[in-house]
């Protein structure tokens, strides 16, 4: 997501102001003020998380250029700020800024860049074995899919990583992609992402190993797009010259992958597209391919230089030739995160012999960062120079297949963000009634899940065992700050549409913050409206409501009802039950992040300002009754940043 | 031709100083000194052309980005010079400077352009109706043939008239010819050239007056080429978009049109080509199709970032559908000038209804400006800042298509700077012996022409009439100044290899400067060994001579030996002749321009240091005897610029 010049501007002025003294003057046990007369950084500290990935302060845009530098096998973590910046992590919990104050690593302002360095990705055994990053280049602002295309705006250029990354050198030359397709009124024509596939490459008869791009865009009045391009033969070493082989992926003018809200719109232009290929276990070439993708779209009617919306989407797919163009044509989709300040996210094939994975014992995976923006955008009247920082990484995931055992049903049959990837054959006499589901499978990558709960300071549980509709049970004592992670796994003992069930967190006397699972509407909601005092004094402090659809399917329950797998050979018909409802909240700072069952996840903020808004309590709603178990609040969390001087 | 950045540099200083008081303490009549070591600006006037294009001070480079304004009907001359400068004629006599100082009307340092900006040229009725330029945008230096090249260095970007010309406003996109042709690995990608021409539009089945540009340049390892492009028709009215139609015209790396010097070398790069069309009276759309082009070449090693030779040359020829590509192939091809300074020539088709071609009675013509260099391609190390001006753009010339009735021989028959247009059919049992040979016309305008006659100050004139081998006729008295034109007309008896025949010039008790005909070598020799003192005391004053290809047929003569013309329908053998050599030489302060027979010219630098350097004589060496006419001296030419302030 790309912010216009005077949004550009006003962060220039923000994120010159270093690190200053704070005031502590500010009484969090009385009413807030407009926060927006408060004094410059007086607000660094409220909100900021601990154990996300943003600079030391200012703005952070987009993740990219992540990769492992083969000489260290540390993984380098990339994101927009004054160009692009980063930092190295061993273990995906801990990181160290490659320049102090996350100085960036690449500043836009040469000749093939005037104007913004965009989203890139890097070849991290590119030109002379050096780490080489290919990144859009800008020369013309504004750009946006409402408006007219500014031609040459945004070209793909190519920067050398010298010093281990602390600085990506511009190459000496042109825009190695210097526009987007003969002729293609683009929407966009950006963030291109470099990969290797051998299933391209047999494919398209292209040399093993082969780099490709994708570049994501779109054509105005036919749809989003991703461009194809490959590593010209000719100039394998060199990168310098890459082949369009058509539009990979396109598809129609806001059209959608299903009628309900699975998986938003494709709406009018893709952006941070990035292809990769996953088994059950993580990356693998061989496996099943994967996009993620953000997709813009508005409201009709459509306002020049207004995209109301953005949606972070997978999607996976086939790809088949036609006419010798490859094409890819998805199988299914679904959201990577249902906030509405989640966005852009950038991953990277990290492989098991990364320092992180060789650390962990994890194989090869894909590793993804979502984007949760601090001021939606760049829309929203944040105060943001009393908080002298903007926007966050959220926390790594690690993205895989994932199968799901379900009755076969009209739940199971409905289009939604899964596929059914096997079914009773027809010439079978009896069906055992299960289905297995294939989606993706996403989830907060291991090590920092374990480094929680291995180092919490302190954990909160509530009782495993039965509860009753009408419950609410406060956990006592209450976290003694913003910074925890709560597990939870609660099964409903019926499909029942009145039924609501989860968590009131960040709640004292005067705030609270609800996240509910709601039978009827198949929703996970983060109820904000009670959210924050400051949000009554204080524009952009939102406090409207997130909401993303995550179904619980019915699943085979045999002897003992809490299981969730059965043996599907039987041949017999299952008795049914509602699949468990896994939670993994984690609240850090103002940052919230709701995972459900390693396929959903929602991430928004969430800014109390009361001192006592730390309380937290189970509720269930409705008519069913339930069963808990592993509901565990870890606290403290890991400080991401040990070498930065930090009050926090 | 384009420079280094070290000479830009250096460049910058030398037109950045304004016109200075000059000393004049000079003294003319003594020997001179290293002028190296004398006050900047003393020499501004010495060898300063009168009638001449050239800046008000500073460097001038190639012509280019001439046209007609379509509201004024002045033709607007352009020339690089701090990016690029230009003046209005009505006549093509006087140059209005379009701003003071002749300051440019487009500089480098936008974003397409943050290094330099090279040629281009003019579609008259463009965007909104607005002369709008297509011109080289630089990114990256040094760019030459010799070494690899930098991707991105050259692409091609628009800008549109404002206030008359006065300025070029870059448009707010990128270039819209943003690479060379993917994948190509070219020598040089720049000088576009637009035009219209019904003949490409009915080949390609393309729509009426689309317009077209070559690209001038080359492949590495393949050889110099034309790289065409039209304006894409969905496009069509804001020129953003130009569709790539193949290399129209390519020739072997350092391949020749003939094995004589009649058309230098095609060489390994093509630069500044021009596409027009002509018919015996001047521009024609239907016409033939003429190119004139720069080629650039070295001798064997060839040493990175030196290209030893230049040659200003034209061609004409036929375009055919070679897989639906057009292809251009050479029938006949020479060289525009002759002069190792003169290159990069620049036209543009002037209309009837222009008000200098209105005024004179002209046709529709194309009108075209060579440049001379003052230093060499910035390689010779002449005191510039003593003379705080470099170079000049030779007198405006214009080219038709010419016809000359020959004897049918070897002279004839040759591969030569002409084609045989027409011959004696096989079938006929008799032949009157003759051929009509065609090649390009060219000469000084006939507006500068006129007016040099008109305006002289003085004529001096030798008799009409024979002479004898020996002769050797001073003008008595000389003329009193270095700024005049010289017309003479020698018919030698025979063809005889003793025979040299020619004029003394700029002659005095020191120096002396020959212009000869040489019968043996059929070359026209500019003569500079001993032309100027001051060549012999500074670096970077040429004294080698200059020397070009012309060759006088054997043409028809009946009764009276003394006409060039004659019957060819009689169908009888005729008597031949040697072709009467008919020179117009202008002396312009330092500039020599010697035209020949309408189709030859040499150009170049002469720099007498004494002031008694005045002195004519015409001479005849060898056998031959001849008859001379018209040897007219029209003594002072025309100030080209009288809005100038100016000592001339």
């Amino acid at each position: 997501m790309k912010l216009s010049p005077s949004v550009l501007a006003s962060l220039a002025t923000l994120t010159s102001s270093r690190i200053l003294p704070r005031q502590d003057s500010l009484d969090y046990n009385a009413a807030p003020p407009n926060l927006s007369t408060l004094a410059n950084n007086t607000l660094f500290d409220k909100w900021r998380p601990k154990a996300h990935v943003l600079p030391a302060f200012g703005q952070i845009g987009d993740p990219c250029m992540h990769y492992t530098d083969p000489n260290t096998g540390l993984f380098h973590v990339g994101y927009l700020h004054l160009g692009a910046s980063g930092a190295t992590t061993s273990d995906l919990v801990t990181y160290k800024d490659l320049n102090p104050d996350s100085a960036p690593f690449i500043r836009a302002g040469g000749i093939n860049d005037p104007v913004a360095v965009f989203d890139g990705s890097v070849i991290e055994k590119g030109v002379n074995g050096t780490p080489t990053l290919l990144y859009t280049s800008v020369s013309y602002l504004p750009i946006q899919w409402t408006i007219r295309y500014t031609k040459g705006s945004e070209t793909q250029s190519l920067a050398y990583a010298t010093d281990g990354g602390k600085n990506f050198t511009k190459a000496p030359f042109g825009p190695v992609i210097p526009s987007p397709p003969f002729a293609v009124n683009v929407t966009g024509f950006r963030d291109p992402f470099v990969f290797q596939n051998s299933q391209v490459d047999t494919l398209l008869g292209k040399k093993s190993g082969t780099w490709y791009t994708v570049i994501s865009g779109g054509v105005h009045g036919e749809g989003p797009s991703l461009f194809l391009y490959a590593q010209y033969e000719k100039d394998a070493d060199e990168f310098q010259t890459w082949e369009y082989l058509g539009q990979w992926w396109h598809e129609a003018a806001n059209s959608t992958w299903s009628d309900k809200d699975w998986a938003g719109r494709w709406g009018f232009n893709f952006e941070v597209a990035n292809f990769f290929a996953l088994d059950e276990h993580g990356a693998n070439p061989e496996g099943e391919i994967f996009v993620t993708l953000g997709a813009e779209w508005s409201y009709d009617p459509i306002v020049p230089q207004v995209s109301d919306e953005r949606d972070m989407l997978w999607a996976a797919g086939t790809q088949t030739l036609v006419d010798g163009k490859l094409v890819f044509e998805p199988t299914m989709a679904g959201r990577l995160d249902a906030g509405r300040s989640a966005y852009a996210a950038a991953g990277k094939v990290l492989a098991a012999d990364s320092q992180a994975s060789w650390a962990s014992g994890a194989p090869d995976r894909f590793i993804t960062y979502v984007w949760l923006t601090g001021d939606f955008y760049g829309t929203a009247a944040f105060p943001t120079r009393q908080q002298n920082w903007t926007g966050s990484l959220l926390l790594p995931r690690e993205l895989s297949l994932g199968h799901i055992t379900v009755r076969d049903n009209e739940l199971s049959r409905e289009k939604g963000s899964w596929r059914i990837s096997s079914s009773p054959s027809p010439s079978q006499s009896t069906t055992n009634g299960t289905l297995t589901l294939t989606t993706l499978r996403q989830r907060i990558a291991r090590e920092p899940i374990a480094a929680f709960k291995k180092h919490a300071s302190a954990t909160y549980s509530l009782p495993s065992g039965p509860v009753t509709p009408g419950t609410m049970t406060e956990f006592t004592p209450s976290p003694r700050s913003n910074k925890y992670m709560l597990t939870a796994s609660i099964t409903l003992s019926a499909r029942s549409n009145t039924t609501k069930t989860g968590f009131d967190i960040l709640t004292g006397a005067h705030e609270s913050t609800r996240i509910v699972y709601d039978m009827a509407t198949e929703q996970l909601v983060v109820l904000r409206g009670n959210s924050s005092a400051a949000a009554k004094t204080t524009p952009g402090i939102a406090s409207d409501d997130e909401a993303g659809l995550l179904r619980l399917f019915d699943v085979p329950s045999s002897s003992s009802s809490s299981s969730s797998t059965t043996d599907t050979t039987t041949g017999t018909d299952v008795q049914a039950q509602v699949e468990t409802l896994h939670l993994t909240i984690v609240v850090d700072g103002g940052i919230l992040e709701v995972h459900a069952n390693d396929r959903f996840a929602l991430s928004t903020w969430v800014r109390p300002w009361y001192t006592d808004s730390t309380g937290i309590s189970f509720f269930l709603e409705g008519t069913a009754t339930a069963e808990l178990s592993n509901v565990t609040v870890y606290e403290g969390l890991v400080h991401a940043w040990p070498l930065r001087k930090s009050t926090l």
